[in-house]
């Protein structure tokens, strides 16, 4: 029998909500700006409406409501514990969406930081399907972690698990937003790669593509004028790639994954990116290990978002719990 | 009703072999000398003695046999795949074992890695009693460790977790036995406190005691130099600590244990060690998951090996099984 699961993806820009089938498809979809300045209220007011909307079109049962949400999640007890894009602390979100819809509701809403959505869409739906052992990587404004072991997402003690962006690389590098210096986030995010782009301009290396204007330049366009050929954003982005892959080494090391699943804008650069990560990890990490690593583009598109966090729900109501 | 496990610690230089009951006390033990340059089969002629001895001493059932094994281990199938120190590949130990002792024993004999083995005993009668989310560490020759993760041992996809000793700290240091340059094992194990203690003796520093000879320093008498005060002792066991902790930093970003146990010989150096690891780690990963992150000694002396290699039945006869 059909049944359908939300999934809202609760970024710093904009709230996306679809309604997902248990197959991992998508049908309805709405996607409203998060404005997130405004503060809390409205921003939970903007999920109802997507919530209401989606559950009046929907044609069969809805199973339960999975948010994904960009920052530090409590999933034990759905509170969002640190999102500085959304400038919320300690919000508990599951209950003020229960505060909404109503206590029928109650143990079907399930909250969890979006790379741990990804990680399950992937593995049910994307490129991580079949395997027990996976990490996903976002690489974006930021990057980001979430991990399955053994076939279930892994939380660790404390809810902070698969934290990669901060594994520190470079002691003497560049100062991260968490106040560490050389974290992986300020050698291969998309900001880094703008950044890198640009000292090696103004180092006096040419770039063939008058598409890299300092003025206005994104990773976007490093990625893109390295597909066409641009030697330096070639250089630039095999640079990011081995840094990247520098720090998946040592989770090749500790948890010995079967698949590693890079997602987010960057991944866009493909193999000019994934190429230098795999012959990191192969420099960095044991043979056996790194043998046993096959890194992949993820497999679900834009799209990922809405559908990792159905999953949420999904794995819950159809896997055997972890350790019943 | 009263029950017992066979537990054998084999290493290269000794078979260790124990009578232990469900709550990790030692009955009968015994040692003999591995010989492993004998060859395969006197090896595991001494191992068989030490069964039918303990197996002859029992006053109650004996519930099976468990094996800890220095070196790679697929744990599934019971292989010792790689030991350097025994120099075995691809040994089937627990077929071996059941062909001495009969089949009567399938699907009561474990083999695992001595740091698995040592990570279930100090979770279940040792220093991580309570705690699900738990890496042990063992500093001596080598460093090697175990971890759990859910309450569960954790072995990865082709059993190739928890492989500490091998992470790159420093890219231009010591040639490690690897291959790789400035693995952890090169900067913080026995050996690698030796040579940085004569490198500094060399380089002109005193050491107050006159034990420091260094015709035939060992890493115990650094550890013991240390802790009548001496300073270069001292400083050397702070650098090594320091790199330890850097490395578990990486293990507390990705991993969020709540309890990291440190073992092996080097361990006896306590806090002199513990505590530069401590201020690594608060260095290196972010606040939430070092302050989750306790650093503690092992709990189980000299009788880890044995107890840690029965617990490998206990745990699976005890507990309920993973992802049932």
């Amino acid at each position: 029998m059909k049944r359908y699961m939300i999934g809202i993806d609760l970024g710093g820009t904009k709230i996306a909500a679809a309604l997902v089938d248990d197959r991992g498809r998508v049908y309805h979809e709405m996607t409203m700006l998060t404005h997130a300045e405004e503060g809390l209220t409205p921003v939970i007011d903007r999920m109802e409406v997507c919530l209401q909307t989606l559950l009046d079109q929907a044609d069969a049962p809805v199973a339960g409501i999975g948010i994904g949400a960009a920052g530090m999640v409590d999933s034990v007890h759905g509170i969002v514990i640190q999102a500085s894009n959304l400038n919320w602390q300690a919000v508990p979100l599951r209950q003020l969406i229960l505060d909404r819809i109503g206590r029928d509701w109650v143990n079907r809403v399930w909250v969890d930081k979006d790379t741990n959505a990804a990680v399950l869409g992937e593995s049910l739906y994307g490129a991580g399907q079949g395997c027990k052992h996976l990490l996903y990587v976002t690489v974006g404004t930021g990057i980001g972690g979430g991990m399955m072991l053994e076939g279930h997402l892994y939380h660790g003690a404390t809810q902070g698990a698969s934290d990669i962006g901060h594994l520190v690389l470079n002691k003497s590098g560049q100062l991260c937003g968490c106040g560490k210096r050389g974290c992986l986030e300020t050698l291969a995010s998309g900001p880094a790669i703008v950044r890198m782009t640009l000292e090696r301009i103004a180092a006096g290396e040419a770039s063939l593509q008058a598409k890299l204007d300092p003025q206005i330049l994104t990773a976007r366009d490093v990625v893109e004028a390295a597909q066409l050929g641009d030697e330096l954003g070639r250089s630039v982005l095999a640079e990011a790639g081995e840094w990247l892959g520098m720090g998946l080494a040592y989770y090749v090391e500790i948890n010995n994954p079967e698949r590693i699943i890079i997602g987010g804008g960057v991944a866009a650069a493909g193999e000019l990116l994934l190429g230098p990560v795999r012959q990191a990890i192969a420099k960095w990490a044991l043979p056996a290990n790194a043998k046993a690593a096959c890194v992949v583009m993820a497999g679900l598109g834009a799209e990922s978002g809405v559908v990792g966090a159905a999953t949420l729900g999904f794995s819950v109501l159809s896997l055997p719990p972890p350790h019943a």
